[in-house]
């Protein structure tokens, strides 16, 4: 099918979109077609307003008295967060600090935890960098043996690949719900289980799959979870992270940064830290309190969408570019590198290509913005707040285009057009 | 002398004040009299413009785009912080994560390179309580004694009384520069040599002394410090704090949190975390972005009137507040808890009164903002870049008033009015 018939059905598919409206709540650069929201989320227009009732009503004005209101909004947010994309009942999610930071936290009161005979961590070598190095740092300066599993490139991990590494000498498993490259989504309540089985506890990064995709962390069986929150969830640059833990959990582990946010009674300010037995305990310092209350008001938002009208739409979405795939960059020399199957990706696709770097920055001079993974891969994010069919249309073309463009002296490749 | 003749002296130190046209870049409530910018600093004029600038065009039009110039935001706003206000040289100073957060990942290096002979770590009963929990909970988890020192509670933390802890199985020395309590300003000179005459290193929480006190961090002989910003340094309710590494120390020392903000390379995505040699390796994830270039713009402001200034001015709201003390609160039955002499305490003082928390409620509903610590302290806190003599003057007399009150059914006591 030629481009003007795909930007046709592109454009039906806008039409009939019912997230059509939400994406007017963002602020959409005229532009520019944007594929990396997956990287970091479009800003919602309520964004500003809601910085400026901070800055110039709570903060300027209210000053130190509004930290009566202050004070519970890492627990107020993260109760919104939990009911409204993870699943979670109140009482179970915390806003705080960064993903690596809560990463580091939930698993070392793990392994803190741990009795002697369960000694190893298992991880995925495709992980994300810092997942990664959080779990080799804890594994060195605790004595622990890092199992690095390589789960299947395109599919990711799941129960029955994990099986191999899971003994009853395992302590953790630090897993991505949704792969930052592949895309690929993991079963939870399958690999729940089966790290159950052998008395393991599960950490699992949300950061790829938060507002994208229906968690079920209470259904699921899960015990502990870490998340950013500027992706899909739109919270911003650098915007905090968040952590959840179990409620039975809360009070039998014990995390190793003990801040004063997490102290019972904390204006009594006791003499030793006694360790509040509710989700505080996962907190530390200070809460960022302008950047909880932008994300705030992006989860009100993306809330009155609702999850499962946004998972519909990564579907449709993530769907439209593999159908774009199969016409126009595979003879273009592109590999896909994310599952077929809607039902088991996120809301981004993954291509391959030998010049993908040098692809991605014609790309983005044609205002087209994707991104570059090393050593040969291209992410193409579909956040569904606020991506077009159009756009993906349009996305893919030009990557197409960009790839069949006759090399100086070469002659143009067959199956070309 | 009377409440009219003290009214009359504040209007002539305001008038004189070379920073009274600095108070004007910050947001003042007419109907409040602010004592407590030690906890929270007022909100600058120019916090508002520069959040929009980030949300409006650095975010929702630059998206993805504007890390080009986010990512060494943690370096170049530490870069001016510390030029500004720490007399730190550029490369030494990152603005990162909470200070909770900072306290551990120092203290954590410090510890963690120990030889196996120094298991000591010294710290200040009296300390701020974040700083003591992380102590408590890093000795208990790294197998190191817990050495509490009871400096002076007026004076605080000086070498001497140091010395007596010292000794050359002690590691670690985490003490304040100026005390959340008293306000006792430490000769950080004098404590890094008779620390260091033991092999031990110090590691200072600047939070009560940043933008009040001028810091010399490199000339004092300082290995390592932190910080919050959202005291004198005005940058917003949970503004990320700051952490200073000693140039030479920063590629001996290793902290635990290993993230992808530390990582060398860090776009290459590595299978092993390989920290880089710089100020950098102290980073751990996604920096808060929002916070940081509000936070900048505050020290901008600041940075125009200059440390020197700042100091200037806290030496004399303090001494008129002493001043007021002696003529009006003595009498009133409170004590002085703070160092009489200016040049051994900072921005805030000190006094106690057996009923200091319903005084403190009282002062609230007569829009006197000051802050009540247990048991029996009200601390008043002089900012400054935004605090005018009048306020002290107002405030101080509203405290004397109250505390004179007739309560119920008692006589007036002697020598009121």
């Amino acid at each position: 099918m030629s481009h003007d018939e795909q930007l046709a059905q592109a454009a039906r598919l806008d039409a009939q979109d019912p997230l059509a409206e939400l994406a007017e709540s963002f602020v959409r650069p005229a532009d520019r077609i944007y594929l990396d929201g997956n990287s970091l989320g479009m800003a919602p227009r309520a964004a500003m307003g809601r910085a400026r009732q901070l800055i110039e009503q709570e903060w300027a004005t209210g000053l130190v008295g509004s930290w009566d209101s202050w004070l519970d909004l890492p627990l107020r947010v993260g109760d919104r967060l939990g009911s409204d994309f993870l699943g979670a009942a109140p009482g179970q999610v915390a806003i705080s600090d960064s993903t690596t930071v809560n990463l580091f936290k939930l698993a070392a009161a793990v392994l803190d935890g741990s009795p002697r005979e369960r000694r190893v961590i298992v991880g995925d070598r495709g992980n994300f960098p810092t997942d990664r190095y959080v779990l080799e740092g804890l594994a060195a300066s605790r004595g622990f043996q890092l199992r690095s599993v390589d789960f299947d490139p395109v599919h990711g991990p799941d129960a029955e690949a994990l099986s191999s590494a899971l003994d009853d000498r395992v302590a953790l498993v630090l897993l991505s719900q949704v792969d930052y490259r592949s895309s690929a989504l993991a079963d939870m309540a399958a690999i729940n289980r089966a790290a159950a089985a052998v008395g393991a506890r599960v950490l699992w990064d949300l950061s790829h799959a938060a507002g994208v995709v229906p968690i079920r962390l209470d259904q699921d069986g899960c015990d502990l979870a870490v998340g950013c929150t500027y992706k899909y969830l739109a919270g911003g640059p650098g915007a905090p992270a968040f952590l959840y833990v179990r409620r039975e959990l809360q009070p039998q582990l014990r995390q190793p940064v003990w801040g004063w946010f997490g102290q019972r009674d904390q204006f009594l300010m006791g003499p030793h830290y006694q360790p509040l037995d509710d989700v505080r305990r996962y907190l530390t310092g200070t809460p960022p309190i302008l950047g909880l209350r932008v994300l705030e008001a992006s989860l009100e938002v993306l809330a009155a969408a609702g999850v499962e009208a946004l998972r519909a739409k990564a579907e449709q979405l993530t769907d439209f570019a593999v159908g774009l795939f199969d016409l126009w960059l595979v003879e273009a020399g592109f590999q896909l590198t994310s599952p077929r199957a809607a039902a088991s990706r996120g809301a981004h696709i993954g291509v391959s290509h030998p010049d993908a770097e040098s692809l991605c920055l014609r790309l983005l001079e044609r205002g087209v913005i994707t991104d570059f993974r090393q050593p040969d891969r291209i992410r193409l994010g579909m956040a569904p707040a606020t991506t077009r069919f159009r756009d993906v249309c349009e996305g893919v073309w030009s990557l197409r285009q960009l790839a069949l463009e006759v090399p100086a002296g070469s002659a143009p490749p067959a199956g070309g057009g």
